[in-house]
């Protein structure tokens, strides 16, 4: 299935940032990076839970926010774009 | 039809957080606010049409990106979220 994934974490500590990488990271090992924070993915109902709960197990659930979306089976290839199409990766080095 | 809109802006200058504050703005008068830059919008096909014309004439095209997929009939409904489910304001005041 074709999924559309988003996240907002609150990166006003250091540890916030850390979960930011770390849910990047996580996305980018299902998916593709279409904005900052926002992910193409396809994969199974099995993968999905495990992404989910590896999200969990990332994210301040009092602060952050994640959001999957089921797309229809042509959902990818329907978006609107405006404006660049690249990927924007959060500018903070990767350190996990 | 049921959509999502996401969009990242790049605010590193004034001009680019006046986009992004703009942006905001505009998609806030369509839809439903459940990220920082991601909406909710149920429209038709004339005011979407309307809706890419505004965001196209606030956007860089060379700098940020605005998407916008298609979801199924219950899209808003079978959202899989984890953390806060209330949508995250930009910080700035709204200065338009």
């Amino acid at each position: 299935m074709q999924l559309l994934l988003t996240y907002d974490v609150v990166t006003t500590t250091p540890e916030g940032r850390r979960r930011l990488r770390r849910m990047a990271k996580l996305c980018e090992g299902y998916g593709h990076r279409v904005q900052k924070s926002v992910f193409e993915i396809t994969c199974t109902d099995a993968e999905l839970l495990t992404l989910l709960d590896a999200a969990t197990r990332i994210i301040e659930v009092s602060d952050d926010s994640v959001r999957v979306y089921r797309l229809p089976s042509n959902g990818f290839a329907t978006v609107h774009r405006l404006g660049v199409a690249e990927p924007a990766p959060h500018h903070d080095p990767l350190i996990l």
